[in-house]
């Protein structure tokens, strides 16, 4: 098997056998032999090792990479670096990158890339290095990447390549294989052909499935697909990866405000926005910054971390105060100490996890008008069944712990309050934060565990000072 | 343009031009109109309201009702559920959907299935149901779905359909489409045709594009893509998606331990894994079981979240037996007790962000050998750089609130211990769980935050009690 798959496939297929510690083994060894040749400015044999691998995974390696080895690489390496390459490395280090590499390569390389990878490679840069990259551009092209810079970013029109194959609707299936014969150029992937109005208003499409199966003398109208929906240049490409998703679409049309065919969305562009976008969600819930990458420098990842400290540290405050105002309690009960830090834990783990839940459902939008009072009620009766639990628990603990019947109670109470208002934080706040547009996935674990905290240290020291002293 | 797009693709083009509450106001609309239909018992309408839409969109109706609409729903409209909506719909109801249905539909429905889907449809049923389903296939059809169950699950033999088209590798392009136009049955979509020698051994593809636009004479050899890559029935879904992303495929030809073509998997199929795997990751991140859903019952989402609620006050009572180790030295000076929640929560919170990154950049595999130990250095000096600037600050509102000089030194001190320690425990605990088979995503967040409580009280609270008594 393994001669007929090229060398970097191999994770694949190693890693479905057994998924233990030498499954990078082989990378590991080719790796080191990149280095090795980078060290020795070893030119001919980074070529030898490099020539049988993707485009994605020569990315992969020169993102790895620190910057010392890069440089160096880039110079050995310069001549070999096309738009396949340059289109698959990171943004993080693609400025870096682009820096370095000889004119002439750079200008080669976005000519041969798709209207839209070129889009994706200039909309960061700055206004110099970006005519240059477009000045090397056939005019047609430039055109094309101009046009899409035009709409807003993160649209549809960002997203799409306006290389289509389009076909009028009175063809027939021969007609249009001819068509495709003789055309010198065709994009390198394609999956439907469009049919257009005279005005260039996109009507249906043919899957090339279809066209294939069919009579010459078949009318590409007849052949049209229910799927068929176009795409506004002005879409947010998350709401197109969530309809490429939902309707399992392979590519779609996509048409400017007078409806007018201006370019195509291929599945692989909105798979890498849902890839994107989640890593986004996953990363905003953690709180770190979305745009965070593992190339990051230690003054970029500082400038992604230290706000949502900051934040961190003026809701712990906040809650600290709360425990302030009950100094004169816990110096008479010192085992309020020993235990409050259990209580608002609790509420904030189990805050956490309903938010989580929430978020994931608002942004797949699975929690809609239809659902919201159900579920609400859900982790209501969720949040109260885990607090009797833990009561019960922490009631038995406490007990044991400090003999005291009353302190038990106590925090058996405190556990119950928590919890249930944990779980009503918890969906909530991403609810209310969704109403008023902003992103729940941002802000929602602060505010939520600045409730369960202040909640959890109120309800415990609160209720241990009416009833303990 | 509303007049060329099917009624449910309103969300891409609503929410494109103004993110706000409005945006689910048709939607909303028509699920009232779909509910009165129901409480009215009313078909004919339920029927009219429903035919326009998507099978996807349906299917999430059906979700988001509760068990009793549910019930008359499928009642009034079981007729028309065919194989579209039930391979839709979500695996949280699906068992109940199941069971509701008419034995004549489901067999009816089951029949226009892909192999594929049948397969993710049946594979968690028990035996009695997944017999009768299977008895109602086609002998063929019912091989395939077989043969898919009987590898692994989340493998790629479970993901593929057994439905490809191939062609000698001697045909040429005329005999291709010849026998195309004359094939009576061929999948709905198809993108390669797969090229295999005599003993059914993938050899290569051709994409549909390329074969549209050759002419008729070429052999299929010459047109044989580069990217062409079999992926083993073996592999496990998570490496098959990544596969998809990381090499722009649009499908791939799954081979068995003989290396002879079983199945074919589409890029769909992988974006909808990726889909999963994503969830699966947020949700474990949070302490959540990875098959939540928000269809799930009290019950379900309770067995869910229990577990991690137990586990996280285990650790949280073991940062507690941390805190009664300084009971007296809390006695005397209570400031203590107000402050030592922040530096316990300001390591917690820094603790996740690290983790998320980790765990995000393990599961991209873009953490690796080669640059682990750049990223753990840049960890650390992250770590220490943040508990510097945090330790200023917190020294100042120490001092200012408390008045005292000491106070704001151990404080200091403590927050520059356990925020390099959280950076530390954030990166090398699921470094380690990786290394040891464990997911890291499951378990890393326990770890962290139990090491960051338990630093964040002993430092603080240690040298408290050295410096201040």
């Amino acid at each position: 098997m393994d001669d007929k798959i090229p060398e970097n496939a191999d994770q694949v297929v190693d890693q479905a056998s057994e998924r233990d510690e030498d499954d990078f083994q082989p990378r590991r060894e080719l790796l080191a032999r990149i280095h090795f040749a980078i060290e020795a400015e070893d030119g001919a044999t980074l070529n030898a090792l490099l020539d049988p691998m993707h485009a994605a995974d020569i990315a992969d390696i020169i993102e790895n990479m620190d910057s010392a080895d890069r440089r160096v690489f880039l110079r050995l390496y310069a001549g070999e670096i096309d738009g396949e390459i340059l289109s698959e490395i990171d943004e993080g280090i693609r400025e870096e990158v682009l820096e370095q590499l000889p004119r002439e390569v750079l200008a080669e390389a976005v000519r041969e890339m798709d209207s839209d990878d070129v889009v994706d490679l200039i909309e960061d840069l700055d206004e110099s290095d970006r005519a240059e990259i477009l000045a090397a551009l056939d005019d047609s092209d430039r055109a094309a990447v101009q046009q899409s810079l035009a709409y807003p970013e993160y649209s549809a029109g960002r997203l799409m390549q306006s290389e289509v194959v389009t076909a009028p609707e009175h063809w027939t299936v021969g007609e249009t294989i001819d068509f495709l014969r003789n055309e010198e150029w065709l994009p390198e992937q394609f999956y439907h052909i469009i049919l257009v109005d005279p005005r260039r208003h996109p009507i249906g499409y043919v899957t090339l499935g279809r066209l294939l199966a069919s009579r010459r003398d078949a009318p590409l109208r007849d052949l049209s697909e229910d799927s068929f929906r176009t795409i506004s240049a002005y879409a947010e490409e998350g709401d197109v990866a969530y309809a490429f998703n939902q309707y399992h679409l392979i590519s779609a049309p996509v048409v400017d405000g007078d409806d007018r065919l201006v370019g195509v969305i291929t599945i692989d562009d909105a798979m890498s926005v849902l890839d994107e976008e989640h890593e986004e969600d996953i990363l905003r819930l953690a709180g770190v910054g979305e745009d965070s990458a593992i190339t990051d420098t230690v003054v970029e990842t500082l400038r992604q971390r230290l706000p949502w400290l900051m934040v961190n540290l003026a809701t712990a405050i906040a809650a600290s105060l709360v425990i302030a105002v009950f100094e004169t309690t816990i110096q008479q009960v010192v085992a309020l100490a020993v235990l409050m830090p259990i209580v608002a834990s609790m509420g904030g783990n189990a805050g956490t996890q309903t938010l989580t839940v929430a978020v994931r459902a608002l942004a797949t939008k699975s929690l809609t008008g239809s659902n919201v009072w159900r579920v609400v009620r859900r982790e209501a009766i969720v949040g109260l069944l885990n607090g009797l639990a833990f009561a019960l628990v922490m009631g038995v603990v406490a007990y044991i712990w400090f003999d005291g019947v009353s302190l038990a109670a106590v925090i058996g109470i405190a556990m119950v309050v928590n919890l249930g208002i944990a779980a009503l934080a918890g969906i909530l706040i991403p609810l209310g934060l969704e109403k008023v547009g902003a992103d729940p996935a941002l802000a929602s674990g602060t505010f939520v565990t600045t409730v369960t905290d202040v909640v959890g240290f109120f309800a415990f020291l609160g209720l241990a000072s009416a009833v303990l002293l």
